[in-house]
């Protein structure tokens, strides 16, 4: 009975790179974090032993530096392009690159009213990414948003859940509704596509969506959130988000006198809900490799 | 042009549950985080809020901690199935559960000379996990371990990978090779295993590989470690890798005037490589939904 | 030889509080994270489990959320003072008290151009911080900022230390200055302050002076940071700093062929330097346990 | 009205450092995280800037690494020793060192029933810590223990504690108790001391307390851990404890008809206590600067 090599990929995880760039005394920053992953035949290697397919993970990182030297970086989307692109063009056995970047915005510090030149404060904890899949002659992007931490202290309803012998939960009418949205759309097509402002249009349907749709559940601001973002953007031909419900549970005063009318509020660490779905466009191409990770 | 629901699923995560038996005055610690994750027709909800169908993640955590006390936990891999098809077998619209465990282990403690009867000191960093996937008449278990680090100060070289116009890493024929192995492997079939042998067999093989293998590159390794692992193991039909590489650099002592014979180095933390790959039986069955998550 | 109880304090640590209060139609929301610590004549649980003495931390967790429904939380300095003369005020042998809170803001999420009345995104990893030390007749008050993550992309220089045998750092004339800062002060009394107005003004000099300051050394930051505040904030006897120094790294793209005119960086996690440092009134009063953690 | 530099101090935090010694084909290996805090004459760096007394964090790092090819390690309170005694040696400005090493151990790998030569699996989260402070005549060694992590199914107790408007505890006459270990200790003096045995003594000496004293209360289970370290062991003078109380909460299973008898638990992540508490020889010799931390 044979064992064979199954799906596989390899690459260089989470190069920290940091560019500064000069239009005359003001500095432009950007913080990104690259991760490349190659696929193809990579059968010696794993059976062998025999590396010559193997584009050594350290000539990976340094081709993230050089490139950001040669060419201004531009939307991550664009730079994980180029390094696609460069992978599986100049290596005859790699057939398949994945980058993924995510970007750390940064704010120019105020100083007497204005932004200043050169200096900067990080910005909070929301993340802007994307993972690019670069064949011999295509490419599928899927880009996103990490941590950005939601939530609303009232317009969310919980009920007409089934009731069975295990269910203690009472149905509620108020509640907090708190979330750290996980968002990944893909686009169609890899060309013409203005990045940074659907980024800009995405994150800002996202966030007005959860503000202002009623909720009677979490799957139902999920399924909003995304069909708003479908119906607002034809570039993206579908969404999928990750949205763990941050409970924020009622702190029962009553054993000291006191009515808790929707005022104080323990905030759970674990365990959490976590609700996970997709909102996809019906004439939407197919997804092809866009959100296969290789293996786990 | 329409927009429609896709792939989903709900549940709880991160159950932190831990249970006491005693037999006579010797007490039996398990230590278990379980997440639950449940499928089906769950359209209604997300397109209009009616949860009629939404068994309350809140009921879910009841359930797990309803069953701990039920009946003795036993191995995780039976938990799982147990609580899966509890799901399925009881809820109308739910055709999939999908539970996720992770086990800490906890050693006694040592008083005199002897295993204590009811005191514990926790194990290292590893955890034994397993994920079972439930429909109505079959179930997929893909059990695994986290965090097993491991390390061999010689017995492995790097050398004979493509040199291009970015490559500056020096071949070696005597490095650090490190990693802190995740290893996912999926079983033929659900019932007649020995879940704890298997899980410990298993185990013994991955270290003893890793241990004995002279390794030209840690994909050879890895499927050295998963031809190992399907060789001793019948009833595995296929393991998955996710494997770091831990960088150790060599520090360079010559400005110091030292040589440094592989002796003193700098074990970095970002970036690594890292290496993916699956190893497989030919014969295997299909995985089915074994490893497939919703979403995200 | 004797043996005898030294230093000790206990509490609840992390308690968790989230409060919404209206005003209209209009939420108003707060995200502290509450420690209490409480010291006294502890000998009797120590040495021989008498719990007479011992208001349980279960206890002090629920007198949080109880103080958190009875009145308008305020400042953080006001609700731990509040807090603190509770505990030392009902509890005999409860000579001192020691709360922590620190704070997470949120923004209002805008819709349609405005703040919105119930919804909120998260703002980013910097925390508003404050201990207060409560005795039966006085309080000492010790507030700060933490994660302040800032970073100037020149104006910073470092030259002139000592080389020795193992110096192989090349002396530079514009680098890179990145810090995540972390600062504590301490105010001259506990009454009379306006704790909101103090907080935003020692943070924006923090900010301005980190900006303008042209750098030759993160000590000489340190003191300039420092010594802005004291000089604007007569309430402020004294204040400390650690500030990590965040190292970019020049990456040598020379072998690619490439100059790197301080345009790419490799941003390390470790090792990382390590500033230290207080700056002080001449005249403050002197600290009493402002400072004093009681243990470790 | 002036303004001063107050207590002050600079390093390299956290250099990983890995070393691998042979002694025929059998190698040792050893993993350190070294931090290294100078204090002194520093006020030139921070007033003018001038570098001339600030050896740079990045030779300190240099240093570590040439030191530890230079000598065997050793015993990390040893090498810790040497490091600082080079420091304040050699740096004419630089009147005190203090010296941080947290050890990692590794298990070697079992093949065939015997340890392997050079593989080697990472023990669990525990880790071996020192902190040595020196000056020109003299120094202070504080060992210790972190993330020791203990649990006891029975045995512990908690009653008796004060009533007021705000508990709702219930008390118990059997409850688990669980934390995660900080110790550390003073040495008294700083020669003559075998420190693996004295730390292998102590670690011994506190989980076998741990499991077999009554606890009445977590302090006076931290009592006795320090007292009977105390009377193992004269080389120590003092010892002190940071013990998180991790919370394992009964799960009420009387919703679904169940009772629950010490069987089944929930573990908490936050709010947790948190007792802290020093216990001291009499006649010990005064601390000096052993426990000062420089500024936070």
């Amino acid at each position: 009975m044979g064992i064979s090599l199954g799906p596989n990929q390899y690459g260089k995880a989470e190069v920290r790179l940091v560019t500064v760039r000069r239009t005359g005394g003001v500095h432009h920053l950007r913080d990104l974090t690259v991760s490349s992953a190659l696929r193809g035949d990579l059968s010696a290697t794993h059976l062998t032993g025999d590396n010559s397919a193997v584009l050594a993970t350290d000539t990976q990182k340094n081709t993230v530096y050089a490139f950001a030297k040669q060419q201004d970086v531009g939307e991550i989307e664009d730079f994980a392009l180029r390094l696609g692109q460069h992978f599986v063009g100049t290596q005859e056995k790699i057939t398949g690159a994945r980058i993924t970047i995510e970007e750390q915005e940064w704010d120019r510090i105020t100083v007497d009213g204005a932004p200043h030149d050169h200096s900067f404060s990080r910005s909070g904890g929301e993340r802007r990414t994307t993972t690019v899949t670069v064949h011999a002659d295509r490419a599928w992007v899927v880009s996103g948003v990490d941590g950005l931490t939601v939530l609303k202290s009232t317009g969310s309803e919980f009920h007409g859940y089934p009731k069975d012998e295990y269910t203690t939960l009472v149905e509620t009418d108020d509640r907090i509704l708190a979330t750290a949205v996980t968002a990944r759309w893909r686009y169609e097509g890899f060309t013409g596509i203005d990045w940074a402002k659907s980024h800009r249009e995405i994150r800002r349907t996202l966030l007005e969506t959860f503000a202002t749709k009623h909720s009677l559940s979490l799957q139902q601001t999920l399924y909003a959130m995304g069909e708003a973002v479908l119906q607002a953007r034809p570039e993206v031909a579908e969404i999928r988000f990750s949205l763990p419900n941050k409970h924020h549970f009622l702190v029962d005063l009553s054993p000291f006198g006191l009515e808790n009318h929707n005022e104080v509020f323990y905030a759970a660490d674990r365990p959490y809900g976590l609700i996970e779905g997709t909102v996809v466009r019906d004439e939407a191409e197919e997804p092809g490799p866009a959100w296969t990770d290789a293996v786990l």
